[in-house]
Order: structure tokens, then C-alpha cells, then sequence
């Protein structure tokens, strides 16, 4: 596709197909020198940019283009769900490995179209450019929330309840299912591979927390619980407990190795949340299918601590993803 | 600098130094989930991103890392000065080389702070991580106009004034100059030099043409005159002439290939716009140093022609920058 393309005007007026260019608030789309909106006066703008790299983030003997497309455009929304916000906006910025195929590409560009689509996100924007090395996707997600209303990171207080949506360490079971390259059947197999393959960003629920006023923190799981969970409380500067009991592992059959994945595994795009504790009777154990599950309280201090089930605390060290310790 | 920090936090504590983290309108700087800014009612949004990739835009023989910050940052905001609006903020994905030291990811950050605060840019986030590859700088930008004065590029009509701001080419030679490794003496020469490795966006004259409302189209000519010049007149279905007796040719000594810089040389920044011919008499023939030049004039059709110093009409195909040309 990319190489079939004449010049630059032809890739444009294929992405333009690909997308709306004009909505109510969207003034101009892909094509000129850059896009134009308009944001309501009652929102504030949500503003985030993710990076996925080939060899890091995936690999093109285990996702797809679709996937890669897919999972590339979740992680942005993801994190505008984390702030409460509606997602309305992405740039894709494309840097393409010379073995990228043009079927590749498309398939790519129909993985970001599809969750796009879902979400009623618009592309509106980017950049293309070949590279020697890995193929590279950077995507800009912009989103809107209510002014005053945007969930942060910070707001955490001893006290809180500590709350997560969905399964732990699912994706990350997914693709030690996949790198293993076993036949799997189970239900829970399926659904490990799914959440890593075509993760759900929860920007409903996100913008449930921050509507109803539920969170005083709010964090996605992108590179593992105890990452995330470091990264809350530090910003909140507080500490945690957290009761391995309660965690909602995937069902590997092997427990050491379910809790590992839920503390260590990244890319679940799960929502962590602290809850004060006068509204948490407010807060539904279910939210549109997704179990909502309390897994430990804020505390004073900066420590953090897993209570295992014999009722033993030890440290939680951060032991996801962390580009900088890698 | 990358490589010394422990963690994600204290590399996230060390971009927040470099910036600031809160303006009026700015509620969340670097450090949460996203960032988060207010829009005025009076503004609409611009939003762009450009890549910058080693070995296709930026070299680490020719380009010292403050280079390669300064003109990833005047990429992005030479769009939102083409679109005629003020720069606010911008967002950096870095994917860094393993051979890139800290020292030049240090300076590389502070090529781009420096223009930021020329520009009063804030940079309100990113994401950062390693390739095998080649280093690539994604920078994305948030400008702001006031509703309904974008400029695009669809506007030109039969019989508007072509015009261009500074030197052409003068970018082009300037890397010609670099590569070729020999001493240089001449204020032109060194001219070309700054113009390449520190290259200025021009918002401020988007800003003048878009309150005046001197322009019907503008385009920046970030991949040379010949290619830009054809998108802006596809975007506005009409043709144009050029009378190559009036381009602002660098004043290399050879004509012949000043006038090939001019017309396929890139990263100039400069800002290529059609003028109505009613208002043509309150454009000035300097704006704030820099010089204006009407270069030729918009016509019916589809056709591009360049007329030469001897009256003769030579038909102008884009050779400039194209990515999927090459």
C-alpha cells in the first residue's frame, strides 16, 4: 500500500478515507498543515502520546498488524480514561521498517480504524516516514473532560480504599501463552490471549469515577500493579496495603505464578483507584460487565506492603515495566 | 543523563525542572496520566506532529544534539505558524539509540527547551524509550487561534499574489555546505549554516497574515518550493506561475544551483502564501526583519510553470522532499 503510492497526496487521500475530516467540532482533518478543533468551554483538554516499537512493544511474529494497530492506539486511550476523559482525537506518527509490507501497513491502519471507530475517535493527524531500523508507532490521544473534573494521580489519601477494575496479569498471561506456542483451550486461555492481543481501554468506567466523584486517585495498569501502585502513592505521597487475597488473578492453575503476573504484568489497562472511604458504598461491584474489585487500603507513609494469605506483610517492590531499569 | 537515573520518576522529576509544570491554562503539566490544559472560548486547537528520524533528518556527524532538539521542536511549530496560530505546548516521544549518551540526550532536551522559551512552549509530556535502531524524535504541537482566522491551504483563487517570506534554499545549502567539510568565511555562507542547523519558525508572520487577513492560503515549505507550491495549489485547484527572476536565491555564487536549492531545498520554514490582489497593497515589504517577496501568481488550472530570466514557461514538478517518492 505505502509503496504503492505515488507520493505523499495519494497516502493522504487514502487515510482520508479512512476517517471522517470534518465533525461538529472537528474544523479541518488530515491534509493540511495541521489539524484544527474545537473544544467546548465547559472541558478541559486531555493531551497524552504513547509510543510502540517493534521488539519492544510487539513483535511481528506474535501480533498482528491489527493488533499492533489496535494496542498501539488502546494505550493512549487508555490513559485519557485514566483521567476521566472521553477520547475524541489521535495522531498517528509512523515510522516503517523498509521490511514493512504494504498489507502490513493497511492492516495496521485498519486495527487503529476499528477501536477509533468504537470509541468515536477521529484521526486526524500524523506523520510517515521510513526508517533503517523497527518499525515505530507514536499515537497522540486527545480527549475532553468537565472542567474540575479530571481524575489524577495525586489526590490519594490515608484511608482511601484501593480498588481495581477487571483481571490482573491477564495480558501478560496471554502472551506467555502465545510465546510458548501451545495449543490452548480453556475459556480463560482465550480471554488471557484477547486481553493481550486487543486490550479494552476503560474509558467508561474512567469517566463514571470522574462523573460520579467515586476516586480521589486514579491510575491505568500499564506496566504491572506494583509499578502503577508505586507511582500513585508516590505522587499522593502515601503508602498501601494490599491483600494478595483479594487480587483478581487469571486462572492459570498455578497461583505463585497467577500472582506474579497480576504484580509484575503490564498492559492489562485496568483502572487502579483509591475510593474515600464515605462514597465506596456508592461504588457498584460491577460496572457494565467489568467485576470491580476492592485489594487494599491507602495508608500513611511512604511504604508499600502486600499482605499475603497468611496474613503476613512483606514489601512490594515495583517490578513491572520500567524503561529505565530494563 | 538517561542512562544514570534509577527509574521512570526521577527521569519524570528531571524533564519537570527543565519546563514548567502549571500555567493559567495549563492545569497538569509532566508527570500524571496525560496532561491537561484549558482551551479560551475565543480559540480553536491546532494540532500537529513531526518526526525526526537519525539518518533521514538529522545525522550525529553534521547535527549536534541541540541542532537535532532545536529543529525537531521548529518542524512542529512551523505548522502552527503556517496555520497562522500561537504555539503553546508540545509533547516529545524520544526513542533513543542504545550508542545515544547521556550527554546527548541532555543536549538534545536542551535544543529543544531553548526554543521553547523563546516561544513560550511548554513541554507538558511525552514518553521515552529505547530502539535497537536509529533515534527518533516525535514532537507534537498545540497551537491556538482565534475561531474561524485558520489559515489553509485551500483558499487560493485565480489571480492572487504568490508570495514567500526570507531566503529559499538557503537551509539547503547550508547542509551542502556542512557535508562538504570546507572552510566557509562568507556572512551568506554562515547565514546558510544558522538557517540549517537552527532554523526559525515563523509565527509571528502567520500571525500577522491570519489577523490581517492577508492571506487566502499559506503553506511552510518544509520540503522545498517546488513540492509545497503543489500541494497548496491541489488543496485549492488551481495552478500557479513563478517567475524565477524574483525568487530569493542564497547567495551561493552559482545560479544554477541556487535557483535548484530554491526550488527543491527543504527545511527552510519560511511561509508560502497567496494574497488577494485588493489587500496585496497592506502587505509590507519586511515584517519585523524579515523580507517579503512576491515570487509569482496564482492561476487557473492545474498547471505549475516556472518562468525563467529569458521569458520562456517551463512546467515546475515537485522535486522536492517526498517520502514515498524516494
Amino acid at each position: 500500500m505505502v509503496s504503492t503510492f505515488r507520493d505523499e497526496s495519494e497516502f493522504v487521500r487514502w487515510l482520508q478515507r479512512l476517517t471522517p475530516t470534518r465533525t461538529r467540532s472537528l474544523r479541518l482533518g488530515i491534509g493540511d498543515d495541521a489539524a484544527l478543533v474545537r473544544v467546548p468551554p465547559s472541558r478541559e483538554l486531555i493531551l497524552t502520546t504513547d509510543l510502540s516499537i517493534e521488539g519492544v512493544h510487539f513483535t511481528r511474529s506474535i501480533h498482528s498488524p491489527r493488533s499492533v494497530g489496535h494496542r498501539a492506539l488502546a494505550r493512549s486511550l487508555s490513559d485519557v480514561a485514566a483521567m476521566g476523559g472521553v477520547p475524541r482525537y489521535a495522531l498517528i506518527s509512523l515510522a516503517l521498517s523498509r521490511t514493512a509490507s504494504p498489507n502490513w501497513v493497511e492492516g495496521l491502519y485498519r486495527g487503529i480504524r476499528d477501536l477509533a471507530r468504537r470509541f468515536r475517535v477521529v484521526v486526524i493527524g500524523g506523520d510517515t516516514a521510513r526508517v533503517a531500523g523497527a518499525t515505530l508507532v507514536d499515537v497522540i490521544a486527545i480527549g475532553e473532560v468537565r472542567r474540575g473534573q479530571a481524575l489524577r494521580r495525586d489526590g490519594a489519601r490515608p484511608g482511601d480504599q484501593l480498588w481495581v477494575s477487571g483481571r490482573l496479569g491477564l495480558a501478560a498471561w496471554g502472551l506467555e501463552l502465545l510465546k510458548s506456542g501451545k495449543p490452548w483451550r480453556s475459556g480463560d486461555a482465550r480471554a488471557a490471549l484477547q486481553a493481550h492481543l486487543y486490550p479494552e481501554p476503560q474509558c467508561a468506567l474512567g469517566r463514571f469515577l470522574s462523573e460520579r466523584r467515586l476516586a480521589s486517585a486514579v491510575i491505568d495498569i500499564s506496566d504491572g500493579l506494583s509499578s502503577d501502585l508505586t507511582r500513585l502513592c508516590a505522587a499522593s505521597s502515601v503508602g498501601a496495603l494490599v491483600w494478595a487475597q483479594r487480587l483478581p488473578l487469571p486462572a492459570t492453575g498455578n497461583p505463585g505464578q497467577a500472582l506474579a503476573l497480576a504484580l509484575r504484568g503490564g498492559e492489562d489497562y485496568q483502572l487502579l483507584f483509591a475510593v474515600p472511604a464515605r462514597v465506596a458504598s456508592r461504588l457498584p461491584s460491577w460496572f457494565r460487565g467489568l467485576p470491580l474489585q476492592q485489594i487494599g487500603e491507602i495508608r500513611k507513609g511512604h511504604g508499600l506492603a502486600l499482605v499475603t494469605s497468611d496474613g503476613k506483610k512483606q514489601p512490594l517492590k515495583p517490578t513491572g515495566w520500567d524503561y529505565f531499569r530494563k
